[in-house]
């Protein structure tokens, strides 16, 4: 009945949540020692590929944050089903991240910034309106959509892109590889909140920048990644901004992460960067979720949210 | 029938658009030579006191702008309606201006501006959540609310506090003197949306500070002040920053605008300050609203939206 926390982070809290939801549950750590063969679930993210191997009572994983590629690649992953932890908590802090980015490239907050260490008192009279700024969601599952609408009721002109064709009340969504050109000339900030799939991956670079609206009201197109560091090339986006393909970029994830110090991105002066915390699980709502699909699982019932290996997310 | 545009910034952008939404009315500029006799509205914001002043054929004043304090203590003003411009626009972009540096205080950005220029990589495994943050709205009129619905889709718990007793449908609204205290006390963020009347005149001064929530999520209360500089006492708002009694402060409006050279807020640390900028009025969208309050009257309506000179807005 023994749950393990393989985490790469400090699992204090976890552990508190998971013995407070859960009191009927030994709860043990990666790291620590225990007996293998006594854990029946795992909740994790990012540990070292093999630490999850040699589990001979696994039933279920369960996945700490939006995305599973951290899992995807495993050797030897354990044939359980993997259940993703996509709670309202996460896509909330999502949209929270989207918006707030949103509204600094509609707002030049950056521009401010510099004006403000300056001493420089420079209102622009003829700002760009939210309406006028057309912001282009890739990636349109239950995250993109959420940020998509609270960016529609800020104001701003919202489309979608995603593999597959999708019809999503009040969204042009656009899809596939004819699709993506169009949406990207009509994108003045292009988010990605796409999975990463040997499909994404690299899918942010020069030849995609190259397509994106070069007429906006913002001066010059924008990227926020929000999605996976493994969507992006670093090395093309530095040039897009140096070339003024790109105007601005909002990184929350990286290639490698962490962000290496002696990366270009750190220093680039339109360039914001956060460590990958868009979207950090809350301990406490993450515990109830899993302590509550657990209880489903032992009263016979299937779990719900289940990955689709086949599919990568 | 001539149209005067009086502003204190570059009337070109509003000449053009009011000779296109009013053809059958000249337009002229204050500064430039014009008849005074043929004047009968003015579009106006902060000229100097006495201009509007020796106009006999005046009907009516247009105040570009969501406050008409800059015409109150005015000498001599002419005895015509004076017309708040009001209008979806400036709802809109004080509302984005609110929503963002909301988010700002919620998503840390500050903090991780100063990481990234430290290139640390430092996520916070467990911050404040959307709903833990309390903000309060002072001033609950037609911006306040707007503002406020919008933060309260982000998730904010979000009051009000008007001058008299109000109810709106899903706020609560603190009211008076005695509400004053108990909704400062509950307030994490105060967002200040009050018009500048002799009552609330630096009304944002040390004794109210001191009794702002001290044990937030957030470390300490902020203050957004949009709405008048003459709201707030600026030494009080660095003595609070320094003493801790206030985290940090975004100001959009001062004592003196264009804020001096030597004021220690374009400097501090912990504040954010913007060109009074938060709801630029659109030439294109107040040209048109006011072209159309013309043409109510000029077909013997009243005008819309017409300020109350005794409550002061």
């Amino acid at each position: 009945m023994t749950l393990l926390v393989a985490l790469t982070w400090d699992p204090k809290p976890w552990v508190e949540r998971f013995g407070q939801y859960l009191p009927e549950h030994p709860v043990v750590v990666l790291g620590e020692p225990f007996e293998r063969s006594k854990v029946r679930y795992v909740a994790t993210w990012g540990p070292k590929p093999g630490s999850l191997s040699d589990l001979p009572a696994l039933e279920a994983i369960f996945s700490l944050g939006a995305g599973v590629d951290h899992l995807m690649g495993y050797p030897s992953l354990p044939d359980v089903p993997i259940v993703r932890v996509s709670q309202d908590d996460l896509t909330r802090r999502m949209s929270e991240y989207v918006v707030l980015h949103c509204l600094m490239y509609l707002r030049e907050q950056r521009r401010y910034d510099t004006a403000q260490r300056a001493r420089t008192w420079e209102p622009d009279r003829n700002p760009p309106v939210a309406s006028d700024v057309r912001v282009g969601m890739m990636g349109f599952g239950v995250l993109g959509q959420d940020a998509a609408r609270k960016l529609q009721i800020m104001g701003f002109d919202v489309a979608g892109w995603s593999r597959a064709p999708k019809t999503v009340e009040g969204f042009q969504i656009f899809s596939g590889e004819e699709g993506l050109t169009r949406f990207l000339a009509r994108t003045d900030i292009l988010v990605s909140l796409l999975p990463l799939t040997p499909d994404t991956r690299g899918i942010l670079n020069k030849s995609l920048f190259a397509k994106l609206a070069q007429d906006g009201r913002l001066g010059g197109p924008a990227l926020i990644n929000v999605g996976r560091g493994g969507l992006q090339v670093e090395t093309d986006i530095v040039e897009a901004l140096d070339a003024g393909v790109l105007k601005a970029a909002t990184l929350d994830v990286f290639q490698v992460e962490p962000l290496p110090q002696d990366s270009p991105l750190w220093t680039h002066p339109r360039v914001t960067v956060t460590p990958h915390n868009s979207a950090v699980s809350d301990p406490d709502m993450t515990a109830r979720y899993i302590a509550s699909q657990i209880r489903r699982h032992e009263a016979g019932e299937p779990f719900q949210n289940v990955v689709d290996l086949t599919r990568g997310y």
